[in-house]
C-alpha cells in the first residue's frame, strides 16, 4: 500500500490492456506532433539550442508517468517557465554558450531538488500562496512579455531585453534593419496559426468531426506550418536571402553527466529555481486538478511534487532545463484520449525517434516559425479581461493583479511575482488591522443577532452588544480598544457589553493584554463585559490563560442566551413579533 | 478647534494657574534629578559624550510639550532607543568622534521625519505590528545586552560588541586587565542603588510617607550616588588610580545646527531609524496610554506622532540624539504630581541650568557609576516569567517572544526585531492557511448550532452543516476544497451542505474561484451548497460577483432559517427537548 502511494503507476500498470494502450497510443502520436515544434521553440525562449528543447521532453516524460499522480498531465518545456529560465540565466551568460547550458542544466536539477524537499517536508501548501490573481496577473504579463521577446525573431532583427522598457526601445532601434523575407514567413506563420486557432475547429466541426477531434487536429497546426515552411525554405533558398534557419541539430539521445557542481553560482540561482518551481507547481496542479475532476480522478498534491522533482531531475542529467505540465498540451492528451501514464512515455518515445533520426529535418527551420508558434500560442493565455472582473469583485485582489503585471512587465519575472505576493499578504493583514464591527440586535421572532445598521433588529437599553467580524491578534489590538472607547461614548447608558465572537477565530496574547486593558477601562466606567458565541478552540486557549478567572462577566454559549439572562425584558420584545419574518438577503 | 487639535497645549495653557504650575514645578524638580544622571548614561551608552544627554533633555521635552497629546509623558534619551542608535552607529564610526555624533543627529532627524511622516499619512497603525510578545522579548533581551555592554566599565576594562557573542568573549579576554578601584566603586554603587530600588520604598513607608512620595525619592537614588562617587573621586584622587571619569564637560547650551546632511549615509541609517522610529513610538505610546487611562485623559496616537517628530527634530538640530517618552521617568513625573507638560517644560529648564552651570562637578564622576546607574534600571525591565506566561497561552507567541529575544542577543537589535515581526506574522499566516472547520447541530431547546464534537447536539440526517471558523482568501482556498471533497466521503447520505459563515470576515478571488469549483464537483456528487450568516460585507463582495446568480443554492440568513428550510424534521426534533437546556462553558 506504502509502495503504491509512492509509486502511483503500480496502480494503472496492473490492469492495463490493449484496449488502453490503443487509446494513449493514439494520444501520443497527437502530443508527439504537438510537442515537436514546442519543445524546440520553448528551447529558443529559454536561449538554449533547439536540440535541448527535445532532450527535455524525453526522460522527464518518463519520470513524470512513474511518479507522477495525474493520469493525462503532460510534462515537458513551457512558455511561462522558459521565459523565467531565460530571466534568470540571461543576464549571466551569453545565450547558447556551454556554460548557459550548464547553468539550465543545473536550475532544473536545483528546481527538482526543491520540488523533493517540499513533498518530503510537505510543503506544498506554500504554493497556496501564489493567490489566484497574482498567477492570472503573472501569466498574462509573461504572454505579453514573451510574445514581445520573439517580435525581433519575426522582424528578422537582433533586439535584447529582459522587461518592456528594455524590449522595446531596442527592437525600435532595429526597425531600419528589418529583413523582409523573414517578415514575410514569420507574418504568414502568425496568420495561419492564427487562423488555424480560431477558425479550423469550427471547420472541422462542419465536416462532422467530434469535438475533442476537433480541437486535437487544430493543434498540430504548427508541425503543417513547420513541414511547409521548412520547404519553402529549401525550395527557394531563402537561408542566403537572410532567413535565419535552425542550422544543423545533432542526432541522437542526450548524454546522461550530471550539470557543473558549482556551488557559487547554485547560490546565486537558487532565489530562481525557488520561483520557478513554485510557479512551475502551482500551474501544473490546477491543470492536473482540472483533468482529473472531469473523471473524477484524485490528485495527490504531494505526489505532484515529486513527480514533477524526479522531472525536472531529468531534465537537468540529460541535457534538458526546468520543465513542468503544460497547459494546452495536457488538455489535447486528454481531449485524444490518453487514459494513463503511458501515453506519456509513448510520447517521450516519440520524441526519442525525433532526435535520433529526424533533426537533419529542421536544419532549415527558420526561427520566425518558432517565433510565430511561440506568440500564437502565449497570446491566446494574455486575459486582460479578467483585470475587470477583479476590480469590480475586490480592490485589494485587483491592486495584487494589477501590481503584479506592472511588475512582471516593467521590473522582470522574478520581481513581479514577488511584489504580487508580497502585495496580496501586506492588503490581507492592511485590512485584518482596522476589522469590520457591527453593534447586533435580535431579529423579531428568531433567536438571531445581526447588524442594527442593515437589519430591523430589536435592541436592548441597558446591553450593547457588538460582533467583532475578524480574529483578535496583534494589528487589531490596539484598534479593538479604541473602537470600545468609541462605543462607550455612543451609548452613555451601557450597563453590560457583549462581545459576540462569532467572527473571532483566533485570541492571541497581544489581544488577550488588550482585552484586559477593556475590562479595566469598562470597569472604571461602570460596565461590564461578556463574552458570546466563542468557538471551541479560542474557548480552549483563553482557559490557558488567567482571563476568565478575573474578567468578572460570563461566557454565554449564544447571543441569546446571554440577552436572555442581561435583559430579558428585551427578549420578550423581540418575542412579540409573532411570526416569522423571512429575511431575504440578496 | 483644527489648531487646538494640532497644538494640544492651547487646551491646558489657557486654564494655567498657580496651583497647577506649584505641582508641576515639584515634579520637574524631581524628574530633573533623576534625568541628570539617566542623560549622562545613555548618551555614554549610545556611544556619544556625556554632555550630548543633557543636550537631548533640553529642547526636545519643549518640544513635545507643545505637541504631544499625553500630559506626563516624560520625553528624553532612553536605554533602548540608545542602545538601537549604538548598534546602528558602531559598525561605522569610532564611538565619540565628530562623525558619530554628526551620525547621531542624522539619525535624530530621520527618526523625527519618519515619524511626522507616519502622522501626515495616518500610519500609527503599523506600530500596531509590533505584537506584545515581540515587544517583551525585545526589552528582555535589550535589558541584558545593555547589562552586558555596560560591565566593562564596572570591571574598568575595554571590551566592544553587538551581541552576546561579541561581548562575552571580548569581555573574558580582559579580565586579567580589570582595576580594582573601579570595581570596588562599580560594585558598591550598584548594590546600593539595588538596595535603593528594592528596600527603600518599605523604609519611607515605614516613616510615614505616602507611596507615590516614597516611589519618587527612591529614583533619586543615582543622583545621591554620583554625589556621593565624585566626592570620593575627588578626595581620594581615584582617577590617578585607573577609574576612568567623565572628564572636562563643556558648559552652556547646545549650538543650534542642522545635522550633516550626507544623503549616502541618510540611506545607510534609514532601516535603523525606521526602526528606532517604530520600538520609540510603541513604547511611549503605551506608557502614555497606561498613565492617561489612569486619569481619564485621551491619548491620540497620531498626535502622539507629531509631538515625538518635533522632539526628535529639536534633538538632532540641538545636538542630541535620538529620544522618546521614557517608562520609569514618565512614571515618577506622574507620581510626584505632574499635572500638564509645563512640568516637562520646567525639567528642560532644570537640566538647561546644569548644562550651563553644573557641568564642572562631573568632571570626577566615573563612568563605574553611571554603568551602575544603567544596569539597575534595566534589568528591571528584564521579565522571563512573560516567556513561561506565553508558552502556557500560545506556542505560536511563544515562537515569536522567543525568536526576537535569541534574535537580539545572538544576531544584533535590528535583525531580532524584524525576525520576531517576520516571524508574527508568518505564523499568524501559516495557521490561517489550515483553518478550523467544525461540522455543527443544533443545541437542543435553542436556535443555535454547535461543533458536534463539543455539544451534544441534533444533526441532520440529509443536510451536513460546516463551520469554517476563518476568512476564506488564497492561502486557505485549496484547503477549503480538500475538506469539502473528504466531508462528502464521511457523509454519504448528504443531499444539502449548508457553509456556515459567521466565521468568514472575507472572501477573496482565489477563495471565490475555489467556492466556484467547490459547487461544480458537489453537484456531480448530487449534492447542493447553501450559504448561511453570511455577514453583510461578505454579502456586499458576493454580489459583486456573479456566484449568487449560479451557484444554485440558497443564502439564509441564520443557520437555524437554514435548516427550517432543508430539513424540517430535525428541526422538530431538536424542538421537542422543552426546556432550554443551561450549558456552562467554563
Amino acid at each position: 500500500m506504502k509502495l503504491k502511494r509512492w509509486l502511483p503507476c503500480i496502480d494503472w500498470a496492473a490492469s492495463y490492456d490493449r484496449a488502453t494502450a490503443g487509446k494513449d497510443g493514439l494520444a501520443a502520436v497527437i502530443v508527439t506532433l504537438m510537442l515537436i515544434p514546442q519543445s524546440l521553440a520553448y528551447a529558443m525562449l529559454a536561449g538554449l539550442p533547439p536540440i535541448t528543447g527535445l532532450y527535455a521532453s524525453i526522460a522527464p516524460l518518463v519520470l513524470y508517468a512513474i511518479f507522477g499522480s495525474s493520469r493525462t498531465l503532460a510534462v515537458g518545456p513551457v512558455a511561462v517557465i522558459s521565459l523565467m529560465t531565460a530571466a534568470a540565466l540571461a543576464p549571466m551568460f551569453a545565450a547558447g554558450s556551454a556554460a548557459y547550458i550548464g547553468a539550465a542544466m543545473l536550475l532544473a536539477a536545483l528546481s527538482g531538488l526543491i520540488l523533493l524537499l517540499m513533498a518530503v517536508m510537505r510543503l506544498g501548501f506554500l504554493a497556496n500562496f501564489l493567490s489566484h490573481p497574482v498567477i492570472s496577473g503573472f501569466i498574462s504579463a509573461s504572454g505579453i512579455l514573451i510574445a514581445l521577446s520573439q517580435l525581433k525573431h519575426i522582424l528578422g532583427v537582433q533586439a535584447d531585453g529582459q522587461t518592456v522598457l528594455q524590449l522595446l526601445p531596442s527592437l525600435a532601434a532595429q526597425l531600419p534593419a528589418i529583413n523582409a523575407p523573414t517578415l514575410v514567413i514569420g507574418g504568414l506563420c502568425l496568420l495561419f496559426l492564427q487562423l488555424v486557432r480560431t477558425r479550423l475547429k469550427g471547420l472541422l466541426l462542419a465536416l462532422g468531426l467530434s469535438s475533442g477531434w476537433a480541437d486535437s487536429l487544430t493543434k498540430t497546426g504548427p508541425v503543417l506550418t513547420i513541414i511547409v515552411s521548412v520547404l519553402a525554405v529549401t525550395l527557394f533558398n531563402l537561408a542566403d536571402s537572410g532567413v535565419r534557419v535552425v542550422g544543423s541539430v545533432p542526432e541522437g539521445l542526450p548524454v546522461l553527466q550530471l550539470p557543473t557542481m558549482d556551488l557559487q553560482l547554485a547560490m546565486q540561482l537558487l532565489p530562481a529555481a525557488l520561483l520557478i518551481s513554485l510557479v512551475g507547481f502551482v500551474e501544473s496542479v490546477s491543470v492536473a486538478q482540472t483533468l482529473a475532476a472531469k473523471r473524477r480522478e484524485r490528485i495527490d498534491p504531494n505526489q505532484e511534487l515529486v513527480g514533477l522533482g524526479t522531472a525536472n531531475i531529468a531534465a537537468a542529467i540529460s541535457g534538458g532545463f526546468p520543465v513542468t505540465g503544460g497547459f494546452s498540451r495536457s488538455i489535447v492528451n486528454f481531449d485524444a484520449g490518453a487514459r494513463t501514464p503511458m501515453a506519456g512515455i509513448l510520447t517521450a518515445v516519440g520524441i526519442a525517434i525525433t532526435a535520433l533520426f529526424f533533426t537533419p529535418l529542421f536544419h532549415n527551420l527558420p526561427h520566425a516559425v518558432l517565433a510565430a508558434t511561440i506568440i500564437v500560442a502565449v497570446l491566446s493565455l494574455v486575459d486582460l479581461a479578467s483585470l475587470k472582473r477583479t476590480w469590480r469583485f475586490s480592490k485589494q485582489d485587483f491592486i495584487a493583479q494589477a501590481a503584479t503585471m506592472v511588475g512582471v512587465l516593467f521590473m522582470g519575472v522574478e520581481i513581479g511575482i514577488m511584489l504580487g505576493v508580497g502585495l496580496s499578504l501586506l492588503l490581507f493583514l492592511w485590512r485584518t488591522s482596522r476589522p469590520h464591527m457591527a453593534v447586533v440586535g435580535q431579529l423579531p421572532g428568531s433567536e438571531h443577532f445581526r447588524n442594527i445598521e442593515r437589519f430591523a433588529v430589536v435592541q436592548s437599553d441597558s446591553v450593547v452588544s457588538l460582533r467583532v467580524d475578524e480574529s483578535l491578534y496583534f494589528p487589531n489590538a490596539r484598534y479593538l480598544e479604541e473602537s470600545i472607547t468609541q462605543l462607550l461614548v455612543d451609548y452613555p447608558n451601557c450597563k453590560n457589553l457583549v462581545l459576540m465572537c462569532s467572527g473571532v477565530n483566533l485570541i492571541d496574547a497581544s489581544a488577550l493584554d488588550s482585552l484586559e486593558a477593556i475590562v479595566e477601562r469598562l470597569k472604571v466606567a461602570g460596565v461590564q463585559l461578556h463574552l458570546s458565541e466563542v468557538k471551541g478552540p479560542v474557548m480552549d486557549q483563553l482557559r490557558r490563560s488567567e482571563f476568565l478567572q478575573h474578567f468578572g462577566g460570563q461566557v454565554f454559549v449564544s447571543q441569546y442566551a446571554a440577552m436572555q439572562v442581561l435583559d430579558a425584558s428585551s427578549v420578550a420584545k423581540a418575542a412579540r413579533v409573532n411570526e416569522l419574518v423571512q429575511f431575504d438577503l440578496r
